[in-house]
């Protein structure tokens, strides 16, 4: 897992280089050029959690609606909806998950434009799609993914960016800040904080992450990192919906991970931090927003809509550093496999 | 709390009289008319539950497309889909929510059809949407909702069912299996094994929730009640995503509330249940089938697509006695308001 995490600044530089740019640019530009009316994602576990970063962007960039698909209405029901008027992306590392692979079967048969985003281009899902993106993340060792999902979430940020942009080109002040990115990863992984919080955790009996906007899915993708491998029952939610009930359970014995960072998300996130203060709960903020009394684990201040790229990486190293702390095997979780079948 | 659960089969009754049921059909006519290509439902805490269950009726029995909108998207960063083919839901009790507010706004702004479905035909969720449903559950006196939640599922099956009747009228069958549900609840609601339970969970430190299909709002729901009442770190998967690394989680320390139903929900579910014995998870289902081993709160069967409005009530009884035995008082959770405000 410690290796696997290492490997993400590269990987960040990989799907960067030209040759792997423009093969996601021409998928882009096939994609504009259908126009698509709405856009539906398809994953499972990790994958969700990228899947729902790109419905973001994909409403906020581009106008369109977006959403994740169930895929039990069509798997286990035999639901067969209308999908001529929608793109439906199936996100999935391994490419090897049956339910997935007949969503992007039953979607494409329903007029659907598809697309398999995932680490396998030889894959069951790349193959049934019409589309396919290579996140080129190499063989993640863990089981608890961590390199294909900062590449997953790349590929879709370029994606919906060329998709925007018309000719699935990226502009060159995307281009521009992007190329920053494999360094600041670096820099983020390179810093000793988020390690050395593992302590603080050491005995906590649960744990809640919040965060808003394109933060929200890195909140669950923390959670479900300290569920996989500190067997830490973990709890995200938008900071919307702690105010609906959730907050009842935060007390000076929950702690708190709260992303905050720049823009409309982390604005939003600071309304929700003196409820928490009320309550007396632990919290520790992620991200790159100062917050007066807070301890805080910084990351470098970029657009929000790609802080998700860095946020998750400190976050990464809390969950191995506290599966560590607690005498946990991150890279044996029990009960788990690689790829996981689901129908 | 304990008076509005036992208010749920009147709830049933008062929906499915004729002048609320006509109220509702000329609802689901006029958006028959329309012919939307897809729906979206806006939702917080409870309300989106309700709203899942109703995206999977919406793609299971009208082959629409449907998913949950993120408000922030609209409302924190400015997004405005395109949403001139949508159908656009707004599910809220109270009618109070200023983002779910902003969402019919802005939908309405950009073409879409609106509905809202709410318990106050006063508020300003009603006002402003184009269609509207009062759910007609009365005066919900705890903070922790459950009258309002079954009234909404019922709602909205009757709407979708309307929907796919064309004219808006249930089929005889279908108003026939829905005269039932009033009696069945109160049978449901009389069974004590619900609340039996209780003195179980007395010491458990977490709880997870699982369930396939439509039972999956169901589990949602009950692991948010559960929060909201006991305190208790309740985790919700859908049994797809819980074989996907939160089983590393399950061990004899963690308590598991499967709803295994009949019909291909519920079959789906046994595949999941081998798993949690292997890990030697402490496992108590909850719906129709009948498991052998298994620990069970057995609810009369029905067809699969009514089974939520019927196995939620022994969970809400469950959290509110659990409450109870653990020395908490459920009509007072701490830290929250019966309406919260997001934006």
């Amino acid at each position: 897992m410690a290796a696997d995490l290492a490997e993400q600044p590269a990987g960040y530089a990989r799907l960067l280089e030209p040759d792997r740019a423009d093969a996601i640019a021409r998928v882009a530009r096939a994609i504009a050029e259908r126009r698509p009316r709405h856009v539906v994602y398809a994953a499972r576990g990790t994958s969700d959690h990228a899947a729902l970063y790109a419905a973001y962007l994909t409403e906020i960039r581009l106008s369109l609606p977006a959403g994740l698909a169930s895929p039990s209405t069509m798997t286990l029901f035999g639901a067969r909806p209308d999908l001529s008027d929608a793109l439906v992306v199936g996100v999935s590392q391994s490419g090897g998950s049956a339910d997935l692979a007949e969503v992007l079967r039953v979607a494409r048969g329903a007029g659907a434009l598809t697309l398999a985003v995932t680490n396998a281009p030889d894959s069951p899902l790349a193959g049934l799609a019409e589309l396919s993106v290579d996140i080129a993340a190499g063989h993640e060792r863990a089981v608890a993914a961590t390199k294909t999902y900062t590449a997953e979430l790349l590929a879709l940020l370029m994606l919906v960016e060329g998709v925007r942009a018309g000719d699935g080109r990226l502009p060159a002040a995307e281009r521009a800040a992007l190329a920053e990115l494999p360094e600041l990863a670096e820099r983020v992984l390179a810093d000793p904080a988020a390690g050395a919080l593992a302590p603080r955790y050491r005995f906590a009996g649960q744990l809640v992450t919040t965060g808003r906007g394109y933060a929200y899915p890195t909140a669950r993708e923390a959670a479900l990192k300290l569920m996989e491998t500190s067997y830490l029952p973990a709890l995200a939610f938008s900071g919307a919906d702690l105010l609906h009930g959730p907050l009842a359970m935060t007390d000076p014995d929950v702690p708190v991970l709260a992303l905050v960072g720049s823009g409309p998300g982390g604005d939003a996130m600071r309304a929700v931090l003196p409820r928490l203060a009320e309550r007396g709960a632990d919290v520790v903020t992620i991200g790159s927003a100062e917050v007066p009394g807070a301890v805080r684990i910084a990351v470098p201040e970029v657009d929000e809509r790609y802080a998700p790229l860095l946020d998750i990486l400190p976050l990464q190293r809390l969950a191995l550093a506290l599966a560590l702390a607690r005498g946990e095997d991150p890279d044996a979780p029990r009960g788990l496999n690689k790829v996981t079948s689901t129908h």
